[in-house]
This record gives C-alpha cells, structure tokens and sequence, in this order.
C-alpha cells in the first residue's frame, strides 16, 4: 500500500476519524499513492491523534504530524477547543452544534495541505466531508470547496485540484466505501475501525450522546454491521 | 492610538517590514482599532519579528505572535525557509525572484487571520501586497484575494471583507502613505521605519543585493528621504 506511479498521487488530512480514514482507504484502493497528515490544534478529542497514527502506521502511509497548537488562542469561542464551552449532545445536524464550528478551520487546513501539495508537485488535495457535515458546517459543502479551489489556483503557479468525492453521500454511505475499500485492499475492517475516534468529548470512551457519536451509530446501523470501537472498549 | 470604536476593527498582519508598518499607520490615522497578528514560518529574516514587536509596542497595538515554525517542513523548496537555497541578488520583479516563492503562504496566513477576526467578529481583514509584489508573486494579485474573500465567505456565518489598499501602488507610494500617516498620528518617521526590516537575508546588515533591499531604496528615493534604516546600522 501507499505505493503506486508519482502522477497517481494525492495529499490528505488524516484526523483519526471515520471519514478520513474511509477517504483513505478509498484512495489507497484505486492505487494512488496518499500522503496525509494530522493537524492538532488544540482538539479536545486529541485521542483522534493516536488514531490516525495507528491508522498511517497499519496502512504504511507517510504521515506528516502538524502542530498548530498556536492555533488555540487565535480561533476562540467553540466547543472543541475550549473548556469552558460545553459539548452540545444531541442530533449532529441541530442547531445547537453550531457551537462546535471552529472559525475559518477547514479553511486553514486545506490552504496548509495546499502549500504541502504544491512543495511536492502533488497535484490532488482530498477532502472527506460528506453530505452529513454541510447543515452545519458551511465550510463542508461543495460550493465552498470550489470557491477555495478557484483561489489557491489564482494564489500559485503549480494547479491543485480539491477533490471531495464523499461530499454528496451521508455518513452510512461514507462507511460503506471504507468498508469496500478494505475489501479491495485485502485489510481487515475491525482492525481499522476499532481504532477510529469519533466522539467530541474525548474521554476514555465515546459518550454515544454528541452529534458524532449519534452519527456514527446510524452510520454503522446503515451498513449492518456493530461498531468494533464498542465491542473494543 | 489603538483605539476607535468596536465597529471600525481591522485585523492585519505585522510582518516588520515596511509595507505592513506603513498599512497599520495609515489605518491607524484613519481611527480604526488594529489587532495585529506575525507569523513565524522559520523565514531566514527571523530579525523581522523583533521589528513587529518595536512597531505594535511603540504604536500601542495589540500584536500576537503566531508561531508556525512546524510549517517549515511543510513549506519547502523556497529560498526564504531553506538554507539550501540561496537568496537571489538583483531587481525584485526579476525572474530569479521566484525562488523566494513560499508555497500558498500568504493564503495560509490570510486564513489564519480571517480566523482570528470571524472569532472576535472583526469585519475587516487587511493586506500589505503592492504593485510591485505582482509580477511575482501572485498570491498579491488583486484577482487572488477576491477569490479568497469570495471563498473564505463561502465556509463562514460570519462574513469579512479583504481590504488590500496598496494593491495598485508600488513601494515608494506605499511610503509616502505610511509618511502621511505618520504625519497625521503625529509620530516620528526616523523612529518607525529604522526599524523596519526588508532584507530577505535576516543578517547583521541589510545586504543592499537582494530584491527587496533594492526595492527598498527605490521607494526612499521616489519620497527623496534617506532610510533611516541605512544610518542607523
């Protein structure tokens, strides 16, 4: 795995969860070669960090750790890098887990993945949100990925492309082409997923009440199988 | 000085060169309270950070200091971060000059800052990039930071403005701003820009030999002041 000719590749944000781990699995099955990278910035759920580390590892994909926990005094005022703004539990699409958006986020790491692409003549960067992200999230949807696209071009000589191809389909769909993808590649799927952290809260075990939980749950129900992270724990 | 009302707020960029010095003086003449952020990207010119911090202490304004040196593995292949590669000598819109490119840079630091000002719903963020920038660097293109505005827009509740008023001007008239400015704010010129730093090679002494050391003289020539920068040293 992570081999494949150099026109063949692409770079990518690994964070550890379902999504990008799905999105990985994805490439990896149509025999490009991924470079990814895990971006900290002051997460609550830092547990994801050893996920994507142990998801890199296992998959032998180059990963780049970066630091940006200067970050964390910059981009106030949001659930997941604040303590003192509690995590909102219910459906991931309600209004209430608006306090999670982190301002201009998704923003900064596709502009730092980029400049990563753009050094090394990569010429795909990928993106795993999904249908699910964008009631909240308005940098998840598609509009906003080819707004930012068309100014990174405008921005440097070598052209990237912004390719999301899970930014039409729900969680479970996202699932089901992880799964296929290991298919393809001849991995086993509870060795990866058990390992993917999905939970906003980041304690020992996923509290199956924030949106993420909630959403991985039917995620999971969609493809019919139970979720190796609950059987693990 | 810093001061004004909540509504006229503009968040900027100090790099300590010139052109972002004499941006914050002239948008401090015009009443407007300034949060200044630098960044540092492992850049050979290193001598521009004690630069910012003089400017924003002197001028009463607000800096923070954003460490992104984990992005100069990141970001590579450009003279400014590799001591592999040497600066180029001669005239700054020379094609030579595009050695010192820094992959997706100045997206980079435009999207941390539009972060930090959707956080603290600042409606402006501002930009130093100059005619003379362009040939270059398109990254200081006008066309670049619409697009950017455009799509940072896309991704965010909050909605911000890029405002870049130097774009059609080039380096001397970027001066005579930031002289009237001064003029205007009653501060003293010697003091402010002998401490600005320009030269890409971060020495003891500015080389006169680089892009931006000639530039340099030609703005002080085109205003018939000496830079103070050159007594001083």
């Amino acid at each position: 795995m992570g081999s494949g000719t150099d026109a063949k590749r692409v770079a990518m944000s690994l964070s550890g969860g379902m999504d990008s781990t799905c999105l990985l699995l994805w490439w990896l099955s149509k025999g490009y070669r991924v470079d990814t990278a895990t971006f900290f910035y002051g997460q609550r759920h830092e547990k994801e960090i050893t996920s994507a580390e142990f998801i890199s590892d296992f998959l032998g994909v180059s990963n780049t750790y970066i630091d940006l926990s200067t970050l964390q005094e910059v981009l106030t005022g949001s659930a997941l890098t604040s303590v003192d703004i509690d995590v909102p539990e219910g459906h991931y699409e309600e209004e209430s887990m608006k306090k999670t958006v982190v301002a201009n986020r998704n923003a900064i790491f596709l502009n730092i993945l980029a400049g990563y692409a753009i050094s090394r003549e990569i010429p795909i960067i990928s993106y795993g949100a999904h249908a699910g992200d964008h009631a909240i999230y308005p940098d998840c949807r598609e509009s906003f990925v080819m707004k930012m696209e068309d100014a990174i071009n405008e921005g440097n000589y070598f052209k990237i492309e912004i390719s999301s191809p899970f930014v039409g389909l729900h969680k479970g769909q996202v699932l089901e082409r992880g799964l296929a993808s290991c298919e393809i590649l001849g991995v086993d799927p509870v060795k990866i997923f058990s390992h993917t952290w999905t939970c906003y809260k980041g304690e020992d075990e996923p509290c199956g009440k924030c949106g993420c939980c909630v959403e991985r749950k039917e995620a999971f129900d969609f493809c019919n199988i139970s979720d190796p992270l609950l059987k693990a724990v």
